[in-house]
C-alpha cells in the first residue's frame, strides 16, 4: 500500500524527494488529489492551477540529485498578498468554482486578474531553494478596529479544517488551513496584528512569526510597515527551523540545547489576560503544570505597572497601524476608491482623525515599551504567553481577535505557536513561546524541546481518532 | 517666437496645459527635442521611449478640460529603482546608444529587461493625478562605506548639467540631472543616505526629502527600510508644494505664513562640520548674513554633547543600514549572486561581522537620538544646515559623500534643499532647511519665504549668463 505522502511533514518528505525515492510529480499529484477531495469544504486556495503545479514538479524532477536545493520539491502555499510569477487568472482556477465571482487578488477587485511579473522576496528565496510554489492561499481582507486588525464580512469562506463550522482565524486563513488540512506541508503568511499566530492556534498548526525585518517584505502588500512581518506555517518545529535556515535567519551565538533543569520560563499573562477564555486559561495552566513537572522553573512576569494599561497598549497599536495603513493604501484610494473596502477607505480618509502628533508620540512611546519588554524577555530562556483568546469561534463571520498577538508584532519579538492543547469543544488551543529580538534560532531550538514535552503530556491529543476533522494533525 | 516650454517650472506650465493653451503633445515634443540636444552630454536617462511619451501625451490631451488631474500633463522622471508599467526593453532605447551594453534596470544585470506589471505606489499616485511618466532616470548603484551610501565605479556616466566634467552626485543622479538640465520639470528620487539632497545641491535644483513614511515606498527597491524615503526634485519650492499636496502630505495644523521678524532659525552645523569645505562654509555664512540682515533671529544649536561624536553617529548609521540592506538583498544574492555588485555581496555575506546585538542596540540608541533632535528642532521655525560637503567634485568617479544627509534621513525629519549659492568654481552649493517630523507643509511654506530672500541676496546668481552650462537654473 502506498504511503499517504500528503501526511508527511516537510522534513519527512524531503529525503524521499531528494534522492528520488519518490518523484516530485508523484508527490504533487498526491497532494492535488487530496486537495481535490477536501477543498470544497476547506476552501483554502484563492488560486491553484494543477497544470502549473505538475509542470513545476516535472521541471524540478529533472534537476540532478546532487544539485537539488535545500527545499527541493517541497510544496508551499503562498498568502495571496505576496507576488508570485506565473500566477494564473481567475477564470483558469479549476477547484474553485465557488470563488469565481468574488475578488481574490490582494483580496481586492482593484487587483482582479493582476499578474505580477516578479516574485515577492520571500517567494523568490523559496523558489531559489527548489520549493514548488503550489498556489495562492486565501486571506481575509482586514480592517483596523479599536483593538486589532479584524475582519470584514467580505473575505473568503475558508473553513477550519478541524471543524468546518468554525473559522480558521484571519488574516492568513488559507495559509493556515492549507497546512492544517494537509494540502501542503508549508505555507507563507504575514502578520500585522495576529495573522500568523492566531490562525495557527485555531487550526492546530505550528507557526513562526520571526523577528521584525529578518525576512524582506518586498513584493508583499504593505499594510503597516513597522508591524508587517513575513512568517510561515508548518506541522512541526523542525519544519519551521528548515524554513528559518533557508531565509538566512541567524543568531549571534549558535543556538544550543539547554538542559530542562537549566531552563527558566517567564510566564507573561500580559495586560490582556482578562480577555482569555477557558480554553486559553486551561492551556496556560496545563503548560505550566507540565513544565514544572519536569523541574523547569516557571515564573510569572508582569509588564511594568506603567505599561500595564491594556487600553493604552491598544491605542498605541491603533494609532501606529492606522497611520501607516493610511499611507500604504493611498495608491489604491487614488486609483479606484470605490472598489476599496469601506474600512480601508475610512482609514485613508482618516475619519478617526488621528493626528501626526499622536502618531509621533505613539511611535516614540511604543519604541520605549519595546525595549523594556525585550530586556525583560532576555532574563528568561523563553516567554510563555497565550496565542489566542480561546478556541476558534463558531461561524465564519467572527474570526477572533488579535488581542494576544499584536503586542509581540509591534515589539518585533519572535513568536512560535505550539498547537499542544484543546479547548472545551475539542478544538486546538495553542500557546506562544516568545524570545528576545534576533534570537529566533534559539527560540526554535527551545520550542522543539518544549513541544516534545507538551506533545507527550497534553491531556488530549489532536490526533485523537475520535475527533471529526478534514485533515490530520501532528506528525504521526 | 514660441516660448521655450521646457524652461517653465511645473507650476508655470500647468495652467497652459490645463486649459489647452498648449497641447500636451506640443509640450512633450518640446521636451523630447531638448532632451535630444543635450542628453548625449547629460546622460540622465536609463530608459526613455519617445514614442511612449507621445502616446501618453496624446491620450492625456483627450481628457476633457474639466476632468483633468492636478498634475495634468506634467512630465516626471522616475528613478530607475521604482516600478513603472509599460516600460520598454533596453534594446528599444533610442537616445542611449552609449548605455546599451550596461546594466540599467535597478542598476543590476539581474533585472536586465525586467518589465514590472505594476507601478510603484508613488508612480501610481502621480499617474492617477494626470502626470506624464516620462522615463526612468539613471541612478548610481550604491555601496555602504564606513560613513555613507557611496558609489561604485560601475554606475551610469550621468554628468552634472552645470559642468559635464563634474558628478551630479548619487544615487538619484539621473533624476537630479534631468531636472537641472530642463529635460523635465519634476522627478522622483529616493534617499537612504543623501541620495536626494546631495545631488540637488550639486546640480542646483530644489528637492524635498519628506518625513519618513509619508509616501509609500511600495514598488521601490528596498535598501534599508527604516531609512528608505521617497522624495522628489523640482526647480522651485512651489513645485515641491504641488507634489507634496498630490502625495497627501498633511500637517495637523494648517501651514501658515510666518512673519520674518517672528522667525527663529536654528543653525545646526552638526557634529560633521569639520568635513565642510569652503563652498559650504561660505554658503552657511552667506545664508546667516542674509537672514540676520532681514532681522531674523539665527541661533547656533549644537547636538547634545553625548550625541556629538561624529564617529558614533556614523557607526549607528552603518550598523542599521548594512543590517537592513543584508535582509533586502538576500533575494538577489540567492538568485544570482555572481551578478550582484561585490559591495552588496559583501554586505549580504556580512563580511563586516555586524552582530544582531549591535543592530538592536544601534536601533534603540538611534531612536533615542531621533527623538531628542526632533524635540530640539521643534523650538525653531526651521533648522538651517549644510546640504553637502562642498561643490560637486570634478570627475564622475567621486560622487561626493552623504555626510550631512544621512543623519536627517535616519531621524525621519523633512529636508528641503535650496540651491541658492555657488562655490569657488561657480558650481551650485545648496543649504538644507529641516523641520520636525510631520511638519513638511510648514517647512515648505517657510522654505518658500526664505528661498526668496536667498535668491534676492545671494552673491552670485545661478542664472549668471557667464556660466557654462548645459541647462538653465532657477525660474527665469
Amino acid at each position: 500500500m502506498m504511503p499517504r505522502l500528503y501526511e508527511l511533514t516537510a522534513t519527512q518528505v524531503l529525503e524521499l524527494l531528494r534522492n528520488d525515492t519518490v518523484t516530485l510529480e508523484t508527490y504533487a499529484r498526491g497532494l492535488l488529489d487530496h486537495v481535490k477531495e477536501t477543498e470544497s469544504v476547506v476552501k483554502a486556495w484563492a488560486l491553484l492551477d494543477p497544470g502549473h503545479v505538475i509542470a513545476q514538479a516535472q521541471t524540478l524532477d529533472q534537476v540532478p540529485v546532487g544539485q537539488r536545493g535545500p527545499l527541493h520539491g517541497l510544496a508551499i502555499g503562498v498568502k495571496d498578498i505576496m507576488n508570485s510569477k506565473g500566477r494564473i487568472k481567475l477564470r483558469d482556477v479549476v477547484y474553485h468554482s465557488h470563488k469565481l465571482d468574488m475578488p481574490t487578488e490582494y483580496g481586492s477587485p482593484i487587483y482582479r486578474g493582476y499578474q505580477p511579473s516578479s516574485d515577492s522576496a520571500a517567494v523568490a528565496i523559496l523558489r531559489a531553494s527548489g520549493a514548488l510554489i503550489f498556489g495562492s492561499c486565501s486571506f481575509i481582507r482586514c480592517k483596523t478596529t479599536t483593538t486589532e486588525f479584524a475582519v470584514t464580512n467580505s473575505g473568503p469562506d475558508t473553513t477550519n479544517p478541524c471543524d468546518p463550522k468554525r473559522t480558521p482565524g484571519g488574516s492568513s486563513c488559507g495559509s493556515a488551513a492549507a497546512v492544517a488540512a494537509l494540502h501542503v506541508p508549508l505555507s507563507l503568511g504575514s502578520q500585522t496584528g495576529g495573522s500568523l499566530i492566531r490562525p495557527a492556534s485555531f487550526t492546530g498548526v505550528h507557526a513562526l512569526k520571526p523577528t521584525f525585518d529578518t525576512i524582506s517584505t518586498e513584493g508583499q502588500k504593505a499594510i503597516a510597515p513597522t508591524f508587517d512581518t513575513c512568517g510561515f506555517f508548518a506541522r512541526c518545529v523542525e519544519d519551521l527551523q528548515m524554513l528559518a535556515d533557508v531565509f538566512g535567519i541567524e543568531v549571534d551565538e549558535p543556538a544550543r540545547d539547554i538542559l530542562l533543569e537549566e531552563m527558566s520560563i517567564g510566564l507573561m499573562k500580559t495586560p490582556m489576560w482578562s480577555t482569555a477564555g477557558p480554553g486559553t486559561i486551561a492551556a496556560i495552566e496545563a503548560a505550566t503544570v507540565i513544565l514544572r513537572g519536569k523541574g523547569i522553573k516557571v515564573e510569572e512576569v508582569s509588564f511594568p505597572p506603567e505599561m500595564s494599561d491594556p487600553e493604552e497598549l491598544e491605542r498605541l497599536q491603533e494609532v501606529i497601524t492606522q497611520s501607516e495603513t493610511r499611507v500604504s493604501f493611498l495608491r489604491e484610494y487614488r486609483i479606484d476608491k470605490d472598489n476599496l473596502a469601506p474600512e480601508i477607505r475610512e482609514i485613508v480618509e482618516n475619519t478617526a482623525r488621528i493626528t501626526h502628533k499622536e502618531r509621533e508620540q505613539a511611535s516614540d512611546r511604543h519604541s520605549h515599551i519595546r525595549r523594556i519588554i525585550n530586556d525583560l524577555a532576555r532574563e528568561y530562556t523563553v516567554i510563555l504567553t497565550p496565542s489566542a483568546e480561546d478556541e476558534a469561534p463558531v461561524g465564519l463571520g467572527d474570526m477572533g481577535r488579535a488581542t494576544f498577538n499584536t503586542m509581540w508584532t509591534g515589539f518585533h519579538m519572535p513568536v512560535v505557536n505550539i498547537p499542544a492543547f484543546v479547548g472545551a469543544n475539542d478544538m486546538p488551543v495553542g500557546v506562544s513561546l516568545v524570545g528576545p529580538r534576533f534570537r529566533d534560532q534559539q527560540l526554535l531550538k527551545t520550542s522543539l524541546a518544549l513541544a516534545e514535552l507538551f506533545r507527550a503530556r497534553a491531556p488530549r491529543q489532536l490526533s485523537d481518532p475520535s475527533r471529526k476533522q478534514v485533515g490530520n494533525h501532528g506528525k504521526g
